[in-house]
């Protein structure tokens, strides 16, 4: 078992955000996000046993999706270090491409998405709409990062935005939690948060550490995507798993990356838990969160709800409980074939 | 022209609650409730001109609408004057009949719903989770009555609940127009209220009058069932309109209802003027709201927000616009259908 760093798969050169550099994060980027509200859904908490139960609704967010926060505290940042930049170059499938262009766009810049050709139909969308320029790509990491290349031949000095594996990303992230403990006065035994590649759950987790002591921290994924949970149990970032060879695909597919080294580190000191969910039980939250709390979610935010209604010891013996609705952007013309799955 | 009353088709005689009475109403159901948030959304305000645009998101409301305002108001008053009667009976194909079903379970009664073999399917399984009593029947108005009439054999001491032509229901229905003055500043020009059978646009115009002065108050109705317009248009109440002989049906199915006497006598008072949309108006703002605000709004809640984007001058004029989401409960599985219609 010799692994970098504390000999626990941590590597301690590895920057996270401090508490004080998520508040920081949070004042810089009040302009450019809504405090998202908190929902209740009684028809939801009487499936549970849990005393109180409330949503964070990031599927509200500008964007639809929380990704706006991070994109833009580090947009923000890197005009700062590099004022005479105005160009941002990602790949991104969904979300976070939004959340970059709606934030270079309110700073003047301008950003450059490579999309891979099989992203979300309401996805690109959403990134034209808030002034991205949509690159299209072969849906591989390869076309991708071929895409990201023939851009920085063009633009040389532009600056990228990993979606999470940054310390400025996660910041952003994190100041969402700092919103949801001031919304329920601090009164929760535990939250629960969709992984992907860990950078909400990083930023959230080291939140939540500093502001609400005694909270737990459960992570939510795909049992399709569950490189977090047997990271967790491997002691070291592992990849997505293959079946037979396959790589399986979620329909959540928000939830398709993988932890770094530096959101694993993170979640090692942070996390205590991650739980995951079938595809079916995806589903079937999705409809009950359609049906009964009327919001429209994704399937990457069904996960988390899934993994509550999944009632596992762990979460069932907490009182006080939030799930965080990551994103909103639902494919409506695919709805019919995700709730068939049922 | 010979109308009763004051000769413009209204009865002096027909009581509404005053501005005093939707205050007390407030207070008296507020454990009831939910102050439903106001929640903003970019990308529709970006299709209009105005400065401002929010929606009071009733389809939040418990039961998926809000008509527990009025429901629950008039269960409690009921309970007030004839403490010894625990059981209410009415019919409804929806949203009244939830409302009315959760209220009397929060206060210790038993609501008996006939309701229509061709009501929603969600909506009767929220009547049914709140607790209410469902006893199927013929979906004409003639089965209705002859359910109710048997239940009232068998509850010969049982309390009714119009769901709009009741001053006690109007008031609750207006107690959402306190919460949006108060969650806005007062600062609105404008708000647009769906009309079905007038009980909400009562109970909120007559509030809007004493709190919002100079705010615009305008109606909006699938043209499929414009009995509202046409009835302010001619001076006096009419039915909904045939058309070849055939009675259309819209599909928001919420606001077939007509104007009562009580509610043309308000609405004659106090409403600027109802505009109408098309079934397909209605569906392409159905498909907005969800796309891109991430709420579930019923198709009712859509002829609302389709009036705001059809752009009528006298609207378009307005700068800060409230347009209520009056209920969620939406048919998912009819969503392909309705989305169809685009």
């Amino acid at each position: 078992m010799a692994k970098p760093g504390e000999g626990n798969g941590v590597d301690p050169d590895l920057q996270l955000p401090s508490p004080a550099e998520i508040a920081a994060a949070a004042n810089r980027i009040a302009p450019y996000v809504y405090r998202t509200p908190v929902l209740p859904c009684e028809a939801i908490r009487a499936l549970t046993d849990h005393t109180s139960l409330v949503f964070k609704c990031e599927n509200l967010q500008r964007t639809g999706s929380f990704k706006i926060r991070g994109a833009t505290n580090a947009v923000m940042l890197a005009r700062e270090r590099n004022p005479t930049n105005r160009t941002f170059i990602l790949h991104s499938s969904g979300n976070h491409g939004a959340g970059v262009a709606l934030a270079a766009r309110e700073l003047g810049c301008t950003a450059h998405i490579v999309v891979p050709v099989s992203a979300p139909k309401v996805k690109v969308a959403s990134i034209i709409s808030f002034g991205g320029v949509v690159h299209p790509c072969a849906a591989t990491m390869a076309g991708r990062q071929n895409g990201v290349d023939a851009l920085r031949r063009t633009y040389p000095d532009a600056a990228t935005i990993h979606p999470f594996d940054h310390a400025d990303v996660i910041a952003g992230q994190g100041t969402l939690l700092l919103e949801l403990a001031e919304q329920t006065g601090g009164a929760l035994d535990a939250i629960i948060v969709p992984v992907g590649g860990g950078g909400l759950m990083s930023g959230v987790s080291i939140a939540a550490r500093a502001l609400l002591p005694g909270c737990k921290v459960f992570g939510a994924e795909p049992l399709l995507a569950d490189d977090g949970a047997r990271s967790l149990a491997a002691g070291g970032p592992l990849p997505l798993g293959h079946r037979n060879g396959v790589l399986p695909k979620t329909a959540a597919d928000g939830l398709m990356g993988v932890l770094s080294p530096r959101t694993y580190k993170c979640f090692r000191q942070n996390v205590d838990k991650i739980f995951t969910v079938t595809e079916e039980e995806m589903a079937d939250a999705l409809r009950i969160v359609l049906e009964r709390m009327k919001v429209v979610i994704e399937p990457s935010a069904a996960v988390g709800v899934a993994v509550l209604l999944k009632r596992f010891p762990e979460i069932a013996a907490c009182k006080r409980i939030a799930v965080i609705l990551c994103g909103g952007n639902l494919e409506l013309d695919a709805l019919p074939t995700l709730l068939g799955k049922l």
